[in-house]
């Protein structure tokens, strides 16, 4: 299944894509508020009888929210896919983690935002998941049960306010880029095997596979979850691959007027343009 | 004004410190769930009848909350204190900031919790503002009064578990002691001339003026407001002076058993026991 947020008419509204569009959720469970709200409640999609399938909205009519508007916790991990250019390479000892407020986000199809203070905005394609059923010090080997869907991302970073403790490279407004949808963890049966690809203006700029990660999605959740309980409708970025605009000579950076994509295996593309924020001047 | 969150009878609460207790605001403002939501209204309280300012409450009847329970943001600066010892000290050229979650707070009095897996358990005393008028791009030359009020914070640190990163040694629960409360913006008219000082069991392990911090409150404040918008209740912690345990020779961690306050002139004194987290094993 693949679960959404969007608006529709001004209204923040959470939904299920069926054949031909969009089946409007918070019409049929108002009680929740959100797709973060409804995340625990999932399995009760298996039960929609076929009276309730018909899509309410086509693609046309909506626009693109970030899969979780509101997340509590966004935590991202940092340089977790190796160098396969380095043959004796040494995993660190901890995984690289820095946080996103979620009011960094955007949706597919929704401008990110080139801060006018940086000529360093740079892309970062990756695959996210989302929390499905919360826990504090989960063991590794019942991590996946933990999960309750995987996105793309792109997040982004401005090079030229990151430092090694990341957090003002990773919080301008509109620079993370989620969705298009949340893919159901039942349909992804192993997510350390899926090519992920990002795409500048149609020319690849980065291409992988989820198994290079250093860290594992498995081993992410277990880490992260012996400082901190995680909850459902939290999200976690599994990192970058190589390719990003800062290592490459000369740089690539994102610029206003550019569209930039991040496509995995069975998830789905996440599309986005570039603009200018004039705010960030 | 000194404004605290509280629980009494399992309720959450917040309040106004009046002569001989507790006045209970969420009774008087029952639209408000919590001081984050209270804190734009504070103007209020100017007009309290003298009939409402009775204590509903004495100080042994409550149990103190981290003074806002729930920001949306509590930004942290990381070694934001001049070292004294280096005669030609140059300024970094950015603020190093990481992020807490707002569950890894306590309040006064109730215990900071040693995860079972560390044996670096560092205290680190500071002065925490909350945001009372939000905003991005705050000029500098206005951001004291985008200020609701002022508290001590003891930002402990997992020392273990940091990295130039900090966010696995700065997020386990109830390692960030936030109290006893709020003091009105009005009641300190320069928050970069007051004595801050650290005691464990008693010993003075920490002793500056706020004076020392090497970007300003305004100055934090301005840098922020750049990257991400400020809204009311949310928290940011100026930084911990020298004096940490990581750094003296030999080391000298929080076990429990121990107490540690954290005082600040004009402000108060935090006082939190340290125990034991067994789910932290």
């Amino acid at each position: 299944m693949k679960l959404l947020s969007f608006t529709v008419n001004d209204q923040n509204k959470y939904g299920l894509v069926t054949t031909g569009g969009i089946i409007d959720l918070q019409a049929l469970f108002p009680q929740y508020g959100s797709l973060l709200d409804f995340i625990p409640c999932i399995h009760l999609l298996d039960k929609l009888p076929p009276s309730a399938k018909k899509a309410n909205y086509t693609f046309e009519e909506i626009v693109f929210l970030p899969v979780i508007t509101n997340p509590k916790k966004i935590i991202c991990a940092g340089i977790n896919y190796g160098d396969k250019k380095i043959t004796c390479y040494e995993k660190p000892s901890a995984p690289v983690l820095f946080i996103r407020f979620a009011d960094s986000q955007t949706g597919h199809l929704t401008p990110l935002l080139k801060p006018e203070r940086s000529n360093e905005f740079d892309y970062e394609g990756e695959m996210a998941l989302v929390i499905g059923r919360g826990g504090r010090n989960i063991p590794q080997q019942e991590a996946l049960s933990h999960i309750a869907g995987y996105s793309c991302y792109m997040d982004s970073s401005v090079r030229d306010w990151q430092h090694s403790w990341f957090t003002a490279g990773k919080n301008w407004p509109a620079t993370g880029g989620f969705g298009p949808w949340l893919v159901t963890a039942d349909e992804i049966s192993d997510p350390q095997k899926l090519n992920i690809t990002t795409r500048l203006n149609g020319q690849t700029v980065q291409q992988d596979n989820t198994s290079s990660m250093v860290y594992s999605v498995a081993e992410l959740i277990a880490y992260i979850s012996t400082f901190t309980a995680l909850s459902p409708g939290d999200v976690i970025l599994t990192g970058t691959p190589g390719g990003i605009g800062k290592k490459r000579t000369p740089p690539l950076f994102m610029r206003p007027g550019d569209i930039v994509e991040v496509e995995i295996e069975r998830i789905g593309c996440l599309v986005n343009p570039v603009c200018s924020d004039a705010i960030g001047k």
